[in-house]
């Protein structure tokens, strides 16, 4: 996606078509600002500290987090190690498990000297493969936006609220709850999303009100309590969310918070749909209740950066000196209240047999 | 109540008995600071810039800025002038108006010569009358929490989660949601409070942190989406907010966000109090969809203020910039998600037929 007209990528191999460069997510609204990670470490580090961030970008990110360690060391003893290390960067997303699994089915089977290339091969394959799986939920997904605006008076906005960021900055491109949303307004569907804030990190409206207005979708930020007042009053038409986790009965695990717009979304007749690739889906949890859940340092609760009018990014401590915080990363929101799971295959219910009539191969 | 050892109110008399001095609560919890109130116009800017907010505190503060327009001018147009300037600075807390009305009934009767001391009086009993109502609360509202201390092993805390800010600086004193808290904690119950920050302008983080803090109630920060993940955990006994206004069938206008707690308490199970003296209700509205709810200024979402490391209070943009913020105030709770209203007289359902078991004169 563009940003002032240049064409992005949240990563990409560098020029020396080894070392990996980002978007460092933790520098913008404020920055655009491209980091390389050279290193194991280096991957490591973008993921634990959110240089990168959202499940299908964790994943993608550890998958040349391989890359790079098997550069380095392409013994079995390195690989596991390394799997070990990316792994335990953040508990909930299960794409980061997945795509370590990827990789490592490709090159444990391959002698050393031939792992390192196959792995970049097969990261670059996961990220195409991200943006293909995003581009068919725009499809999929769009039709729903469309079916609403066409029930409408000409002209009249569809309302479409979001949680958190599940656009193209969470995943390689396009997006996974956005990603209807940037296939509507390009065909011309007049969409609108509210953006929730999203805290404790400001998700909402640092990085979706930002990738929205690069791209001129309109939009509104609102605070995360402000959902189901705008649904009571009739000003959402449909919720769209992304996952870290769906569960193979349908449950999901995405940012905190985003149980509360459901239980609204199901008591004011409001559609909740999530949108997830295949690489969300955990076929090994039965249910939401196992997944875990990050807890992160209460300082993100405790204080946060801006822009003072000088413009310098300063951080900021915003609450009572000495009052604790806690600081959950995720919540679940059960099936029942989910409308249907938006997938790169279609749209289904949200339950073990509504999977598998989009993905037989798991039965 | 008490700041470092020291007893407050949050609006008195000055010394020179005429003078009106407040805490200044848009300087919290950064700096404690006194100001004070010479005119019908500084009132009205106090409400309207929140530097007093909490509906039974903007009620006391209109009828002291009564009190400072009829010491200038007693004639009835300035009071009518007054009352109509006075009402107009916030649109949703109806005590705002039943202060008015309450000083205006006994003045209207004086020669105006003698109305500016009449209003002094009544707005002293106003105070009065509010740290009454709330000691009651606190009262009637602490058994809720002891019988559920009963229910547990002993020494186990009682969990309760509130939002925004309903403590002693959202009333004179003592506070509404928060006095069966303090009652509770002064009695020996082990309570906790989950605080929600209460975005955008986080009275929670700043006011209910701070105060718990100052008089020694164990409590913790969250963000406002994590209060429904902790009642799925089992971790949420019991719910206890304020309001700005509750309707005669029992719903209850209160800070944005409250709808989504309560909806997420009746989805677990937890029960949902509200907490409000008689001021709080508005016999003339039939429903909650009635109750007009202040929009204000984008800015506050798209900003905020806080320490810097230095100590200074900066201001500091947090949103994507460009991008626009919409900024309701106030949701209706429907009157189905309450438990129960805790009033001075009582705990009641919430409904007309449960009002009026309390309040039998308002049948």
């Amino acid at each position: 996606m563009k940003i002032n007209g240049r064409a992005y990528r949240t990563i990409w191999l560098s020029g020396d078509a080894w070392s990996v460069e980002i978007i460092d997510q933790t520098r913008l609204p404020h920055a655009l600002v491209v980091a390389r990670l050279e290193s194991l470490e280096d991957a490591a580090r973008a993921i634990r500290t959110m240089q990168v961030r959202g499940a299908p970008l964790i994943g993608a990110t550890a998958a040349y987090g391989l890359c790079l360690a098997l550069r380095r060391d392409a013994s079995d003893a390195a690989l596991q190690a390394a799997i070990a290390l990316l792994a335990g960067q953040r508990p909930t997303a299960v794409n980061l498990r997945w795509a370590l699994e990827t990789v490592a089915a490709v090159v444990r089977r391959l002698p050393p000297p031939a792992r390192a290339a196959a792995a970049y091969d097969c990261a670059a394959e996961i990220c195409e493969g991200d943006v293909a799986a995003n581009s068919a939920i725009g499809v999929h997904g769009s039709r729903l936006i469309r079916d609403i605006a066409a029930r409408k008076t000409r002209g009249e906005r569809v309302n479409v609220l979001t949680h958190c960021n599940a656009g193209w900055l969470a995943t390689v491109d396009r997006g996974t709850a956005l990603a209807p949303v940037y296939a509507a307004h390009d065909a011309g569907a007049p969409v609108h999303v509210w953006a929730d804030e999203t805290r404790p990190r400001n998700q909402g409206a640092a990085l979706t009100a930002f990738e929205l207005g690069a791209h001129g979708v309109p939009h509104t930020i609102i605070v995360d309590n402000a959902g189901g007042h705008l649904m009571q009053r009739g000003l959402v038409d449909l919720c769209i969310v992304g996952a870290d986790r769906v569960t193979s009965n349908g449950d999901v695990a995405n940012k905190i918070g985003t149980y509360l717009k459901a239980l609204a979304a199901v008591d004011n007749g409001v559609p909740f749909y999530v949108a997830c690739p295949h690489s969300t889906i955990d076929w090994a949890l039965a249910a939401g209740r196992d997944i875990p859940i990050e807890e992160r340092d209460a300082e993100e609760v405790l204080s946060l950066s801006g822009r003072t009018p000088q413009g310098d990014v300063v951080a900021v401590a915003i609450a009572a000196p000495g009052s604790p915080a806690r600081n959950d990363a995720f919540d679940v929101t059960p099936a029942r209240l989910v409308t249907g799971l938006i997938t790169e295959r279609g749209i289904c219910p949200p339950s073990r047999a509504g999977l598998e009539s989009l993905y037989a191969e798991a039965r």
